[in-house]
């Protein structure tokens, strides 16, 4: 057992993006499990978009992380000592150890896994919270229907993929979004997308608009929301009377604070949201997906078997050691990741 | 028979608000029923803030009022001759007979009524179309219950009336908001809501907002959206975490065209709205009741014998004379009826 782990701690709260000097690389003292707790050696963590949301101070749907506290999110690894029945060391384990090679948990808030069911990182990804998202997202809220039209961005991402895959095999049209020529590229060949609009190649919604447009003749039944602003903007007109929108995220304004609150309006204005709400008897519902873990066992069982037999695609990108972290999590926050952003703990 | 029958025209197009020059009040030969058909004899129609809309020419959810046309709308009367099986002279129907003394309506199109059970002037107001679309707003998608908070605007209304009753009547705090002192007192004294707010006390959202918030000291569950505007902007920050909206209209902004779409925008962002949708998981719900005829006969054996009992009370506003249907409608777009707003035809 070694003496030290080490961490990243929030060193301060960023003003806009994130940078370097936020974050804070630091060894601490190993420490030990009490009773019901198991001491976990991280072998992976998620990296997702709503951390940006954490690093904020003020009210939203999670506490802000305090300055000084351990960077949070999801991860894998494996017990290494345990003082809860149940747990032996070499299990593997998903739970919320934060930034950090290793961290005590109690026992009742890690899920065990079986890594004869495929690879550990998985429950991060494809079967984890962003996969659980886009699947719940879409079932519950999107009510797909078989001949209608989906529209999803960050598509090459973990939740965007997800969903894309699973209209695809009920039937939709999906078309995508994505950032650049190879992410529009592997959402077709890799996701099965009908088609990939590229977002970088229009500087204005409206020109984003007509080429979403291209691709929809029949206009937009779902838009999955995790990515807000010019998108936004660019298919709210598109959607059609009955449209539905789930709302899981919307990245493209984390950086402006209060996970959107402040970001600059666009075109679009609330009247004309609110009144197409009304004429397109629209139903919009915001979520997260952590509301929601009654569903995990469904998700999985609907969802495993499909990416076990490969019908459902997945992607990783793997930074390797901790240190890089804090790097790894702006470049998310910039779309240069290229599928679920994970980073591997050395 | 007489040999005349009489209509209101829409003349012209508003331009926002609309005036006596929109209108035409024309005679016109009595109409003779076809096979299928009867010919009513119209007692009372309604006026409804969707009308408005319909004077406007642009794509909506409805089929604009050519130039020309009879202005539409709910009436009931009775039936003056028939060539249509189940129905003969005497009896008395609900239908879309539009601002006119007589009309040939299609036996499908039309609902008898049966004098015994109450006034027929109710199957256009508390149990019609208004009452009928608090009812479903607020049961499907505002999912109320007990010790929540809900508000409602035009408190008064034939819709916002019903919706502060049936949350009362399920144990919620109901937070009216209505124009001037008195409506205020009749929804508190009348309908019983818990307190009733005047927004024409209130130059600014904000100010408004600090007066609904004293009455709503746990937040806002439901905020049951006729209005739009000024009052949208002052409930809007004070909505709890899984809040629900059920929208059915935004009278306030129906004079800028498009029902709403062209108002200008207040100090509500959509960066604003779109998160606070997100973080306060909100679900959000346009309709019209037109697309959920299949529930009225449930909301009629639900509410018919509440209405029956008194335990829901209606108000109603009646201006006698087809002639003065323009300056009534005029009239309930600036809020000066009190209660469901109907036309005697004499």
């Amino acid at each position: 057992m070694p003496e030290q782990m080490h961490r990243i701690a929030l060193a301060s709260r960023p003003t806009g993006a994130p940078t370097a000097e936020n974050f804070r690389h630091e060894a601490q003292p190993m420490p030990e499990p009490g009773k019901d707790e198991v001491l976990v050696k991280v072998h992976y963590i998620s990296l997702d978009p709503y951390m940006r949301g954490r690093m904020d101070d003020g009210k939203s749907y999670a506490a802000p992380i305090p300055v000084g506290g351990t960077m949070e999110g999801g991860g894998v690894g494996e017990v290494i000592a345990s003082n809860a029945s149940g747990f032996e060391p070499g299990d593997f384990v998903m739970g919320y150890m934060g930034w950090a090679t290793h961290a005590v948990q109690p026992a009742n808030a890690l899920r065990k896994l079986d890594p004869a069911h495929g690879p550990i990182t998985a429950a991060l990804g494809v079967l984890g919270m962003p996969g659980f998202t886009g699947w719940h997202g879409l079932m519950e809220y999107g009510r797909p229907k078989k001949g209608e039209t989906l529209v999803v961005a960050a598509a090459t991402g973990p939740v965007g993929s997800m969903v894309g895959q699973l209209a695809k095999s009920m039937g939709l049209r999906a078309v995508g979004i994505a950032g650049g020529p190879e992410k529009c590229a592997l959402a077709v060949d890799r996701f099965g997308f009908d088609a990939c609009v590229d977002h970088r190649a229009h500087e204005t919604a409206s020109t984003l608009r007509k080429a979403i447009a291209a691709h929809c003749p029949d206009g937009v039944d779902i838009y999955f929301e995790n990515v807000g602003g010019k998108v936004l903007e660019a298919v709210f007109p598109l959607l059609n009377t009955h449209a539905r929108i789930p709302i899981c995220g919307m990245i493209s304004w984390y950086n402006t604070g209060g996970l959107g609150a402040n970001a600059p309006s666009g075109g679009l204005t609330v009247p004309a949201l609110w009144s197409a709400a009304l004429v397109k008897f629209m139903s919009i519902n915001g979520f997260i997906i952590s509301n929601h873990w009654d569903r995990l066992p469904t998700f999985l069982a609907e969802v495993g078997p499909k990416v076990a037999k490969g019908d459902i695609a997945y992607l990783e990108d793997i930074t390797v050691g901790l240190e890089n972290a804090p790097d790894a999590f702006i470049g998310l926050l910039e779309g240069r990741n290229t599928g679920k952003q994970l980073v591997k703990i050395t």
